[in-house]
């Protein structure tokens, strides 16, 4: 189809301005935050309401045309990059908060919206929408729930997909279902919400989202606390859990971030430790007292050198600072980084990072590692020289590595970033080859012309 | 096939003292919990380990046998009823709690282990499985597992689903996977343990279970509060979330239910109330005072006629007794009872309680409800003589009434029960012709033989 045609028709359904073919206009398009994939789309389309969606997809699966949804565009795991072209869904004009319900604890949202514009308008209404992914910013509430996004708080308050009660979806040949509703429970059928939920736009594209909110906490506070190496972290955090605590912050640095991010932000952080955990937990105000003093007491019993505590909110930022600036700082290093997301059970932490060390030594790769403590998730960077073909394979190799090392560990390749283009080869590693059959069985009940998002889960 | 080559098939797999063709002794799996659905199984069969499972599988899938997996029988939408026939694979040998650790705060269980072992198993070592289904002192995890099984909690706590981190399945061929493990967060591939809970046996047999831990709460507290009627009460239950608390119990009985508990236990409850809530919480000690102190001065404030507050485990399930004891109560009133299990929005439930008795007394039926008024969760219960085929009738075309009502609420016909062979006729009703199709498209993909649990979920 010519590029003439394809404005043509995809205008007669959302208006002419809100296509794009011109090539130039396309290269936003061809990738998202993961560094190495592109792809080459042959139109980006932008629809305004369902019904537009619908038509598009009724469209694109009489002609075969790949649609790739699209949210900020903030994936690390290539994600939204159209890898087998197509058309790019953008749903960033699709950006209402419908409804917001303070008796059902319930939020209805178009999957346009960010995820800190819900948390700021149920913030204003003393509520709590607690998933809070790194790119929170400007990730939008489609792409956390296509990908089930993680994030700071997942130990104490779960993953996105544990927020999401409802969805409105539009399957591939355009028809609309819903599933789910403002319900906290429904049981009527296979679970749906939570098959869509992180099936990454390849088994329907996400129209409007009905999520749970919570009661926003009364009080907060963060610690921060130094140790000598992650070993010794590692105890610490058995030992907060051992105390009876699930806290809503237990991060991890080692030693490379920690120095990295000093160089880069100025915090005052201590350079010379070898590990460091970020710590905090909210609710009521006594409550969060004693177990934030209680943890403060579990850091310094495993030999922390120095323990911060900070109980308003600006100190608690300027803590999480350090966490929260780890990518950006390490991205300085070498210039160019490759981002990780491997998780192991809980107690199985401190030998993942202590292999994660020995094969980047082995690939002779720069790496640091940070992540989250709490609930076994690490985030190993690879640094490297952008015009260094020969470091950025090391780089690549030590993460197949530290893939088969996660995997060997009880663990996964991904914690919460999703697998995307940039993961489908280790997939079957991890499934088997009978579950990874099975996935591509339920893409194909979905997507029988197999036009959502190709290329990635189920293909 | 004959009953002496079923039982040396059958028997060649698990040992003749495991495989029952004898009519008299199949008996007890014609039907669980639920009234009025029996099937004819041809043989019971109880296996000892995966492989047996896996063997039994691999010939019913050859032989085209339906078989139908067991727990304790506790379903209330005759879940477990052999509806088709075929062999009923019961899982009550299979009855190891394989590990608990309490690092990783996970739980690894076969599925015959009952709620109430774990939950003690688990309350040794200062650990807490919350997920409370009412038969929980007979229920499986396995049958928990695979009908998502709701509970007194589910408000704070949430379901079964939420407590589901991996599993060990059989597939329909006898193939064995396992989908996720002891990690907080995996997103390698489409959400297989959410698929599998609550798909009530008809995708896979579920063989081993990971399940999630908390720590212990410190203390707990419950409190009780008489109503003038349900809007009142209802009104308290806004009045409750308002304040910021999101409490462990928080449940309702109307008035029907209030004098036949108090007929039936004797327990000293107000017989001239409209309703009665229950409300509670655990943690901290602290904070539980706080937010149960908090609820009892909700519940005054909006017109409680006494409010009772009981600190002490013994005085707090005195309390919850009235709760608990409903159903049997109940089924004293008329003799046989028919109970369902409809959900609504949380902001609805006043309404849909006020359509219930309209319904009832339209059908001119004796019908009482009680339920969980923090999720919206409704169990009206329909009473009538055993041998009053009228009555029955009667019955029946009220609960009809009521499905439809909860539907048009937003609500949903099954809020934690399930769907079994009780609820499939309704389904549709809710989902739509197309998300059934998804749904049996889904089964398809996973048991192409149609030999798990037939005539149940996907059917």
């Amino acid at each position: 189809m010519t590029a003439s045609a394809l404005a043509g028709d995809l205008g007669s359904i959302v208006g002419a301005a809100n296509v794009e073919v011109r090539p130039a206009a396309l290269v936003p398009y061809r990738s998202d935050a993961t560094f190495g994939f592109s792809g080459t789309p042959s139109a980006v389309v932008r629809p305004g309401c369902v019904e537009e969606v619908s038509q598009i997809l009724a469209w694109a699966n009489r002609h075969g045309v790949p649609v790739v949804p699209r949210g900020a565009g903030t994936s690390l795991a290539a994600g939204a990059v159209p890898v087998r072209g197509g058309i790019v869904l953008a749903l960033t004009r699709m950006n209402r908060i419908e409804s917001i319900d303070p008796v059902d604890l319930t939020a209805v949202v178009q999957p346009g919206v960010t995820t800190q514009e819900l948390a700021r308008a149920a913030a204003g209404l003393a509520l709590h929408y607690p998933p809070d992914p790194g790119s929170r910013h400007v990730s939008t509430l489609g792409g956390n729930v296509a990908t089930n996004a993680g994030g700071l708080h997942g130990l104490k308050y779960g993953n996105t997909g544990g927020y999401v009660l409802g969805v409105q979806a539009v399957l591939a040949d355009g028809e609309v279902i819903r599933a789910g509703g403002r319900l906290l429970k429904d049981v009527a059928g296979y679970d749906l919400v939570r098959l869509l939920t992180g099936s990454e736009g390849t088994l329907a594209v996400l129209t409007e989202l009905t999520l749970a909110l919570r009661p926003a906490p009364a009080a907060a506070a963060t610690g921060l606390a130094y140790f000598a190496g992650l070993e010794a972290a590692g105890d610490a955090v058995r030992g907060v859990i051992g105390a009876g605590i699930l806290p809503a912050t237990l991060e991890f640095l080692d030693a490379k971030c920690i120095r990295s991010v000093e160089a880069h932000a100025r915090l005052g952080l201590d350079t010379t430790a070898g590990a460091m955990l970020l710590f905090g937990d909210d609710g009521g105000e006594a409550e969060v007292r004693r177990t934030v003093a209680a943890m403060a007491d579990v850091m310094r019993a495993h030999g922390a050198s120095s323990v911060q505590v900070a109980t308003a909110a600006a100190e608690s930022d300027a803590l999480l600072a350090a966490r929260r600036c780890a990518l950006p700082a390490l991205s300085r290093l070498g210039g160019a980084t490759m981002l990780e997301d491997v998780g192991v059970p809980r107690s199985r932490l401190p030998e993942l990072v202590r292999r994660i060390d020995a094969i980047a030594e082995r690939h002779e790769v720069t790496m640091a590692t940070f992540g989250h403590a709490g609930d076994g998730n690490a985030h190993p960077v690879g640094c490297f020289a952008p015009g260094d073909a020969g470091q950025r394979a090391r780089v690549a190799a030590a993460f197949d590595d530290i893939f088969a090392a996660a995997i060997e560990l009880g663990g996964t390749i991904t914690g919460e970033h999703g697998v995307g283009a940039a993961k489908l080869p280790y997939l079957e590693a991890q499934l088997g080859p009978r579950q990874t059959a099975l996935l591509a069985a339920i893409k194909r009940a979905f997507d029988p012309a197999g036009i959502l998002n190709p290329g990635k889960l189920g293909s």
